[in-house]
């Protein structure tokens, strides 16, 4: 790595599988990044440890340059005294104040600490593809639908950290139960998982779609990944299921922008990748469904930063 | 009039009908008020006339005490310059520079200008039910559902001032036509028209109503009010039409709490004055649909202010 005079922060991106650490530079290069297990499956001392591994062996590699602070991008809520609260797939995990724990640990460095979509949206704010946007909703479209909400340059975190929970907004009072206990969210339509069980299902009349050849004839393997390449081979059935969830998207993502005055969405997450075509059809849906005032200027653009927007995300906490 | 030696201000309500100025002290008393046409059915400089004929009527009831200020709460999208645009049933309106026109006026008086639904907000904020809350939803439900969004004890207005549009979230994708273009928006379902047609086809089966004869057996004059009474004389059907009506606004509702990250709805409008059961399904409903972190923190709350809002909320601008 390249030794430098300006100061760098190092990016820690937290996951239920994995702890990355990046040495960040304040334009957004990753100088160099790591990865080690995250040890979800243990409990949070283990979990802080690994932390506190992946960051010294980022300083390791920092070859001289002056290392100005950590960030971090954790899963769950991220209160504003940096409580961690209730991770998903972290065990023995309820609240821990992993921001007063990690400044422990790294005497003398300043800890930023942020909910891991939040983290997101700030890297494509600072570095990706909302650097020319103020105001704009980031939505990670895979697993769930999340998102984060960036206003004048600046996540808005709600009262509590708990703000960009879109993939909860209902689209149909009367539609499939969702595991968050309501009805008809839009997760519960375009989520990785219902997206696949939903395809599934159409296959069925649809023997001759190259979904099937793609999972070997195996319903079970479907997923998103599969529909989007049979979509990009020219599959009418995956394109059609695609566009139909980018519809569906859209409808919900339309709300947003009325009730927060919002035209820009940009979007990241594995479905975010699969083609021009989805993002088109998530913004022909918005457009078709907000207020008229805001039509003309909606915009909906994919994600810039990929896999590394945890990195960059959490190294903008603190640069 | 009172004399007094603390300083005080006057709030405007314009509305379609009618304009109203009133006197008003810092802690929300309203201490002299009018009502004058407002002429929207004319032009822009006749409306403007009549603001400036009811400012001067209140400035003459001020009886000596010093007036530091006038508020003004207009329909319409209200910018950040303070110009108001197409308010509807305003006549050759586009957009009007109206903070700048009342400044020249009213020489020496700064002046504030805010959406009407926004000043409701901010009334019950500082003056009714949301005193004791720093975040919350206020709820507009009557001809449409509007609503305006508090955020530490602040209006939310949104890049452009057009935020809390909370009427026009779609709680069913391929739902009844709303006129704002869209399908489902909740304002097509709980809406003072679209109640009172949906109450009527419902009552073609249920002859036994107490509404019909509230409206003397003709379908065209059924609107909530009526509703509201046979509810309050127990008829079943009217209890059925409102529980419902406050189930769906409590799913639309759910959507922008988790992604706000707020707790509380306080409605107004003339819908919420249908009794504690109206209020009390819209918070089941919510607390049904809402993520499961913020249900225990869930409340719903009627408007305390009913029509002072207006005056209230205006004169909070300059408060």
């Amino acid at each position: 790595m390249r030794s430098s005079d300006s100061p760098i922060v190092i990016g820690v991106d937290l996951g239920g599988t994995s702890v990355k650490a990046g040495l960040v530079s304040p334009s957004g290069e990753i100088l160099y990044q790591n990865k080690f297990p995250s040890y979800a499956e243990k409990n949070p001392n283990e979990v802080i440890r690994q932390i506190q591994v992946s960051v010294q062996d980022a300083l390791k590699h920092a070859n001289g340059a002056k290392v100005v602070g950590v960030g971090i991008g954790a899963p769950g809520v991220v209160d504003d005294q940096g409580v961690v609260k209730a991770p998903p797939n972290f065990v023995d995990w309820d609240e821990v104040p992993l921001k007063g724990e990690l400044t422990k640990l790294f005497s003398g460095l300043p800890v930023g600490i942020e909910n891991d979509a939040n983290a997101a949206a700030i890297a494509e704010s600072k570095f990706g593809a909302g650097k020319e946007f103020p105001n704009f909703l980031f939505v990670i479209w895979g697993t769930g639908v999340g998102g984060g909400i960036i206003l004048d340059h600046k996540i808005f975190r709600g009262p509590t950290g708990g703000a960009g929970e879109i993939g909860h907004i209902s689209i149909d009072h009367q539609g499939p139960a969702c595991n968050c206990g309501s009805r008809g969210c839009v997760e519960a339509y375009v989520g990785q998982k219902y997206l696949s069980v939903r395809t599934a299902e159409r296959l069925k009349a649809n023997p001759e779609s190259k979904i099937w050849r793609l999972v070997g004839g195996d319903a079970a393997k479907i997923e998103p990944s599969f529909i989007s390449q049979a979509a990009h081979d020219g599959d009418p059935i995956a394109r059609a299921i695609l566009l139909e969830a980018g519809e569906l998207l859209g409808t919900a993502l339309a709300g947003v922008m009325n009730v927060m005055d919002l035209r820009v969405s940009i979007i990241g997450g594995g479905l975010s990748a699969a083609g021009d075509f989805v993002i088109t059809a998530v913004q022909d849906s918005i457009v078709r469904h907000v207020l008229k005032p805001l039509r003309k200027e909606i915009r909906v653009l994919p994600a810039q930063l990929g896999n590394n927007a945890g990195i960059l995300g959490a190294a903008g906490l603190v640069l």
